[in-house]
């Protein structure tokens, strides 16, 4: 939408080709003017694919579409807009969704089945098919090699910058790579948030292994983070892999696990990084939980409390408040257990204020645009880490107005 | 403070005299200049109590010293104070929590068992039990019959105005009074946001029966009510009864119940109505959940979701977001069951928008300043209903702002 960056934007990195993957984006006219709405992607014959789905009860239905599509492990399209999120639109939506699908599996020659779909934009409104089958063939001729830049910005909806990710790892005897591009939690017009993500490998990976892979990484990944605790009904990540690099799809898989992980949590961070409004980036690392799954809702406490990231926008060192979203947690603590530090600096200890905190180093951390608090619940040896942005003017503008 | 009153206050109504009951207010200066921040009452003998706290796991020192004075079920005192929380203070904050009840069951002649303690405001700063305890013997030589006004302001932290409520009922073959007093969520100086509620009847009633009807009350009334999610350290709602009307204790309690559960419930709102930055009063009410608790945790994931509250602030009937948060809220629903409404108008039926919907009578409902959610998610018969306010720049200003 032409936004600023914010201040927390990354650049792009360098993204080669991902053998097997062709990418194009266009203007389809969807609800914007001026810029690409539409974005494509053909991969070759015998690519897998493994998705993972927003977990609210009212999905779109796109995220519908998939889901049955998922059953059959097996990708040669997919097929992404913005501007209307095909949500709450009944039979109508339905339609829809599988007009495009039968579109693009006709220019793409295979069936609906294997092609894949997203939507992210305004709620409650039919998204008009003719709108994409329309755009689609052009779109199909052009596709490239090389539009990584193109698709990151047509997927975008009020993000602030594109988001991707790259990296290699050893898989058997090749070298393979992953690509991932992703959009935030930007509102339209304004309406639903919605996080998509869309990653692609030349590895040869079987469909159910890609899944447990998939659903792994975003577990340690996306579902580590929140930036206002709401849940959106579009919420989609699709991982897919052409096997166009040759390696041997039984070998070991750590590698390749390990890369697609950092290339997850890149791109989950550059969605924190750019959550509405957000001027700072959180770091919440809780230790000394009975378990991990303790620990990980002990920190989603702290992320999620409104007072929390008011107080860090402030840039307040308000320990008390991170006192009072552990305990309203319901996670075993006990308050004389209890420690908190912020910026690496121990302010409560055992249950109460450390005697002689000086407060200039932490006051010093406040104003930096990366905030780290670390929790000690001196409970166990559970641990775990989210990370959120802080809660601003800015989100209340950008939620908080007139709609268009 | 002498904030101005904010857009949703109530006038104060008249509060006469409780039988049993003296109170009073004074500045002790424990944080605030020039306004009351200690408020005394003293009960007949014979007194009984009953209490409701905060499930918060870091809860503050008068918060463990009341739980432990219920199980005596006797009342002769309470003494609350504003400007300290006196919570995360460790082994100096019981100190000074036995050193008040202590002073005050001095001067009352009682056992310091029978004094009830509750403390609001900054978190953390250790309670100097001092200031208190020289400040008590003027105040309880002060005490009078009718200085409920003087009560309501003295417990106040960044209220904009005091909160009273006040119903007669029949009670055997007496009529009885039950006045009720509380303070909302403000900070201080900024910090933690506490709600405090103390209810005083002159009926008699045993503690056990009092307990149960407290918590009944409590449930329906401040527990269906959420200003931003977070719980505080030191929620407290003591209800005491002197049994200075004469009635039979073992008469029904119908009629109290229910004068009870109006008191609880115009505190509630009221504190609503005083949330931080709060524009907008919002009634969430769902229905055709699968059971009554199944309903209350939906309309409490509305009511929660920063999206609808940024929204409801924009004078946006942004039902897409509703549908969101019904979604997230991980109970039994269907997308093409669900059906929403607000002002009455229903925007949303069985799972797509209402044709030929008339956007016209609902702009003018979110004008307002009281605004009416309704949800009927069409799986059974189980209804709830909550009360919460919009998310405004308010609520950032006050959060946000630095630590003076």
């Amino acid at each position: 939408m032409g936004a600023v960056p914010g201040p927390l934007a990354l650049p792009l990195p360098p993204l080669p080709p991902i053998a097997g993957v062709q990418l194009g984006a266009a203007a389809a006219g969807i609800r914007y003017r001026g810029r690409t709405d539409l974005v494509m992607a053909r991969f070759a014959p015998g690519t897998t694919v493994a998705g993972v789905f927003t977990r609210n009860r009212c999905p779109g239905a796109p995220v519908d579409w998939c889901r049955d599509a998922l059953t059959m492990g097996q990708a040669r399209g997919l097929v992404v807009n913005a501007g209307n999120a095909n949500v709450f639109t009944g039979e109508a939506g339905r339609r829809t969704v599988a007009a495009t699908a039968e579109a693009a599996a006709s220019l793409l020659g295979c069936a609906p089945g294997e092609v894949f779909l997203a939507s992210t934009g305004v709620i409650g409104e039919v998204l008009p098919a003719e709108r994409i089958t329309t755009a689609l063939p052009a779109l199909h001729a052009a596709l490239s090699d090389d539009a990584w830049e193109a698709a990151a910005r047509g997927i975008m909806t009020t993000d602030t910058f594109p988001k991707a990710s790259t990296r290699t790892a050893l898989f058997g005897d090749r070298v393979i790579r992953i690509t991932g591009i992703a959009k935030g939690s930007g509102m339209i017009a304004p309406d639903m948030a919605t996080m998509l993500a869309f990653v692609f490998t030349d590895a040869a990976v079987p469909a159910d292994v890609l899944q447990g892979l998939l659903r792994a990484g975003v577990n340690r990944s996306f579902n580590r983070t929140t930036v206002d605790s709401d849940t959106s009904t579009s919420d989609t990540v699709l991982l897919f892999a052409t096997g166009a690099a040759g390696n041997d799809p039984r070998a070991d898989t750590t590698l390749f696990a390990m890369a697609l992980d950092a290339v997850l949590m890149d791109l989950a961070l550059m969605v924190v990084r750019d959550g509405e409004g957000a001027q700072k980036l959180i770091s919440i690392d809780v230790a000394g939980a009975v378990d991990d799954a303790s620990a990980r809702r002990v920190a989603m406490s702290v992320a999620n409390s409104p007072l929390v990231k008011t107080a860090i926008a402030g840039e307040d060192a308000n320990w008390g408040r991170i006192v009072m979203a552990v305990g309203k947690a319901g996670e075993p603590a006990e308050r004389d257990r209890l420690s908190i530090a912020i910026g690496g600096v121990w302010m409560a200890r055992d249950g109460t204020v450390v005697p002689f905190y000086d407060e200039a180093p932490v006051v010093a951390h406040m104003k930096g645009r990366e905030i780290s608090i670390t929790i000690d619940l001196g409970m166990g040896a559970g641990s775990d880490s989210v990370w959120t942005c802080d809660l601003t003017h800015g989100y209340i503008d950008i939620n908080g107005s007139y709609r268009s």
